[in-house]
């Protein structure tokens, strides 16, 4: 498919992530105005909220967008989701006869701030990245040991806090925690020395379900991912995650991109999991292509300093796609909610430079890395960390924007009396 | 404190779990109607939204109990909690002047279906009965080991699956899942054959947070207690926790009781927690008698036969309180919403007779007990399980009304083509 002609300019470029191709989603705000719902295009925002109090846009007898958030839109399923889509489409497409009633609604990206897009029901994250889960396997357990061995049987995820996930732009206040080291004979209470990112997809549940789902209706009730960085204390999961699994560790900030780009958009984009090399029970099995092609990449910028990009990877070198996982999420019969937020786990690549997180970069601390002439093992106060992904169609791209988030030195001890 | 005396007879008896002292929570519907908030006193249930309605009760300028959810309540915060608790015992006291315009808003228990209380923000599950934690560990690890080597450190925890919690009285579906026994070359996919439950209590967030907070402030935020059973499947459990936690085998359902106990009725109940056998870094440390001398048991009745006692054991067993447990849960800069839900982990007591999960009366279901007559080392199709607990003062109970749930057969495969 080549790209969709728009008649807002910016729309066209072959180096847009927002062509007529993506219409992604988001909130923003302009000045003093309540935060509303928001189409992507070009350089500019439709102000979706204000389209469909005009009658531009009529998808059901009540308002879907007088919220500051897409859950409403979603729950109201597939079908509609492609109605808006097909709407939309017609809008903002060269010659559309609304061009007049439209181009008022149009808001410059540069003048809006951008909000969550949804309110997040719950959010689990995956550990389904085969590179990132034996490396990360080897530095704790040993090439021998490097996959658990439910590993290549089911997607391994855990239960994530859904309170601390914030759109990029968002800063990232370095936490405190109990910590102990190899060397200490007792935990301590410091802020974390280990901060680190995950870089990740998250795909949003745009269905409800309650009972087992196979992963063909899995994949249906997917509503749109996002990019999604899984801040991880190091130190503070080394002490306490064992026999339960990570828990404050991760709880400080989600961060994810501003715009949730649909299904629709990524479908020419699809591929298929890597070779299995075990072979998945039948409800696990793969019955399509349901990963996308979509080169990721993360950058670093020191404090004042411009970003470096430190790792480049795609989103297809995942062993399990979101769908394998939400399925997987689903078989004990666990409810799964509109707006339910599915980290799909560290994407690495095969290479020293694809790996998604500086624990990995740096191996575990070991092999500090250059970036702008600064030694880096972990995060820096005052580092930028954004990742940023995008699929490339024939003269366009599809984009997410960037998933941005900057740490600030630990505050002072909040237990100090 | 006595049993104070109200106008309605029945909550006079020093054996209702309801008396005057108490009033719980809860929200319940009779016959068609729309479910709606109540308080329970004696056999009856006066209802708080229709007392609302008429005048009886006004706390804001808003109505707040309009939604059949106590949310809105707690989201007011302590003062008014406090206020709304005043009312209920003035509205409700032996010789109050409103008696009459207050008798017709009484409903019978008897007639009445019971829903969730609240809205459930997110549930986390802790491990914090050192009882439990030591029998399960040298199941496990062998007693060398039994105790992982931070435990003493901190109240280890989990986040659990919201959308799984359910009131006392909802049928549980046995789940399916992905199994591999000791002596299996693969897993395998079928019915959990080591269903069981956990004996808890759960504590009921009721004041948002958005940094750390201290055991003070934790135990002030908590808006009350109810039982909670975290219905676990070990065997799925056995196969997927390893390295990231529970997480199928936890999310078919948790049951809790259908009345809140406010913390103010549980106040003259106030315990300490035990000795520490390792002083705890500081800002968990306790700061006041946070436990709760409340009466536990968990009967199991087989299919159409009457229900036995099958362990009995007492909150103040727990090694860490809620309070403890809100404050580590914050300490990462977690936020902690109003609704969240924080189950104690299993509370077992020291003999066998106290312990709160069949896998510990069982032992692993290599010590199958008798039930009736009939042998159990997990739970069987049809059987009922029912947790009781009580607070007992000068002449009158505080009882949350029972956590009751009948495990129900698998169905046929989910995946079945």
């Amino acid at each position: 498919m080549p790209l969709e002609k728009s008649w807002v300019a910016s729309a066209n470029s072959s180096a847009t992530p927002f062509p007529l191709n993506n219409l992604p989603y988001g909130v923003f705000s302009v000045g003093e105005a309540e935060p509303r719902c928001g189409v992507a295009i070009g350089d500019m925002i439709l102000d979706v909220t204000e389209a469909e109090e005009q009658g531009l846009i009529t998808l059901d007898d009540e308002p879907l967008f007088d919220v500051p958030y897409w859950n409403d839109l979603m729950q109201m399923g597939p079908p509609v989701w492609a109605a808006l889509r097909a709407r939309l489409k017609a809008l903002l497409s060269d010659g559309a006869p609304e061009q007049d009633s439209v181009a008022p609604l149009l808001v410059p990206q540069a003048q809006a701030v951008m909000h969550m897009p949804f309110v997040v029901s719950e959010y689990t994250d995956f550990y389904a990245g085969k590179h990132h889960a034996t490396n990360v396997g080897i530095m704790f357990r040993g090439p021998e040991n490097a996959l658990p061995p439910n590993w290549l049987h089911i997607p391994i995820g855990y239960n994530g806090r859904a309170s601390s996930v914030v759109v990029s732009g968002t800063d990232i206040r370095r936490p405190w925690g109990q910590l102990k080291g190899p060397n200490d004979t007792v935990p301590r209470w410091g802020p974390s020395e280990r901060f680190d990112i995950e870089l990740e997809m998250g795909a949003i549940v745009g269905v409800d379900s309650d009972g087992p789902i196979t992963v063909d209706q899995a994949d249906a009730n997917i509503f749109g991912y996002v990019l999604l960085n899984d801040w991880s204390a190091r130190d503070i999961q080394a002490w306490e995650y064992q026999p339960l699994g990570p828990f404050q560790a991760k709880a400080t900030a989600t961060s994810i991109s501003p715009w949730i780009v649909t299904k629709a958009a990524l479908d020419p984009f699809r591929c298929p999991t890597p070779e299995r090399e075990v072979e998945l029970l039948p409800h696990l099995r793969d019955t399509g292509p349901m990963l996308y092609d979509i080169d990721l990449s993360v950058s670093l910028a020191p404090e004042g300093a411009d970003p470096v990009t430190i790792a480049t990877t795609n989103y297809k070198e995942m062993y399990y796609s979101s769908a394998q996982q939400l399925a997987h999420h689903s078989t004990s019969g666990c409810p799964m909610r509109v707006g339910d937020l599915l980290g799909s786990g560290t994407i690495s690549g095969p290479n020293r430079e694809n790996r998604g997180a500086l624990l990995e970069l740096s191996w575990g601390g070991k092999e500090p890395f250059d970036v702008a002439g600064q030694s880096r093992s972990f995060i820096e106060d005052g580092d930028t960390l954004s990742l940023h992904g995008h699929a490339t169609g024939d003269g366009y791209r599809i984009g997410f924007g960037d998933c941005t988030g900057k740490l600030l030195p630990a505050g002072p001890d909040p237990y100090a009396t």
